[in-house]
């Protein structure tokens, strides 16, 4: 009986697994191509974006209903508690990421008309290349249950963070010299911020991931590297 | 016996209300202090706030164990389960909200040795005010169950995404007429952004209030303002 009933779990378990990676095979899509839609100037892969966020919501609906089922029905504790309360919190850093890749998408409709540099255009989808694959190894980690490779991906977050910060320079520099780009710079940068966002985000992720495999939060040693909130000049 | 269950079970919810509540004070000093820091230029206002956030983020992880340790004790099912399930998502928003704070008060840091208008300082306090009045509202709504309260809180969002919008062609203008205050109206703008997202986060925070108290989570039939994502000129 006890074994039927483990087992059962162990079902509920693997459902709710299978929900976060399809969540994150999602997302990751979202974060590809808005940057890609940015970058060929691809009106319709913007739309596309926009319209799979939907997608995205509702599975992190169904995570949770599903969450709070196995919850009451198995009433699990210690270690299988901690791993279906992670869950919740992936699937919340999910939908958020996903929201900020619709973002990007919905910027990209309305840059389409401006002039911008298409230099910066294909940092962003550097960066958010980068983001992805950042994302794809938390996941990794969290089934695994491997905090190595989730302590890689947050020290990988110090790369975006400074992709970030080169952007943010190179944006100040293009309105200042020529003031036709501010307005396209000013949605080029949110772009900018939104994926160094997500990459704040994934870093969460990892942070939950290591805090499950490990039961200890890691220290916050990671040097945080947007400086530009302190940036009050232009060297 | 089982009233002595329950009993301990009520206890334990009510410490969860209290972790929360007190969490949600320090969150909207945070809103309000930041908020002041920039307008009267108080820059150890704004270390204040910088450094109270560590509190916030302990409060959080407090809250998941004190959250994870009723489930695993309790065995809570159907509606208490859901009442710390809504918990656990208030305070991860309010930790949000907080970071939110911390960041408008880093950049009031480097803004005090910058030029820049005051009447925008004083917009975006009025922003942050409202804010924090409808975190307040929220959270009296969850402590009373009262659905009706949370969804004022869901409309009033409208108002803050119509400040943000007029703040973000404000800022436009000012960069274009004066080059040399870019980089003062960048920090301005993620400040004004920082404040609309608080004002997301806490109208998320009505969204679960309204789906505890009523078992449903309302459409999505709030016209979203923040049009500036579709913003391509100035008229």
């Amino acid at each position: 009986m006890n074994e039927h009933i483990l087992s059962a779990y162990d079902r509920d378990l693997e459902g709710l697994v299978t929900l976060i990676m399809k969540m994150g095979g999602l997302v990751e899509q979202a974060i590809l191509d808005a940057a890609k839609s940015l970058e060929t100037q691809d009106i319709e892969l913007a739309e596309t974006v926009r319209r799979r966020d939907k997608a995205i919501d509702a599975l992190e609906l169904e995570v949770n209903d599903v969450a709070a089922t196995v919850i009451a029905l198995r009433a699990p504790v210690s270690k299988d508690l901690r791993i279906i309360l992670t869950v919740l919190r992936l699937a919340a850093s999910l939908e958020r990421i996903g929201d900020y890749a619709k973002n990007i998408a919905k910027r990209t409709s309305t840059l389409i008309d401006m002039p911008n540099s298409a230099s910066s255009n294909s940092s962003l989808r550097r960066m958010s290349r980068e983001v992805q694959s950042m994302l794809k190894d938390v996941l990794d980690a969290f089934v695994r249950r491997d905090a190595e490779i989730a302590e890689d991906v947050r020290q990988r977050d110090q790369e975006v963070d400074q992709m970030y910060n080169a952007l943010f320079r190179e944006f100040l520099t293009f309105m200042m010299e020529d003031p036709r780009q501010i307005t396209g710079c000013m949605h080029l940068h949110f772009m900018a911020k939104n994926i160094e966002r997500m990459g704040d985000l994934t870093t969460n992720m990892a942070e939950q991931v290591i805090y499950l495999v490990t039961g200890e939060m890691p220290e916050e040693d990671r040097p945080k590297s947007d400086s530009t909130s302190y940036l009050s000049t232009l060297e």
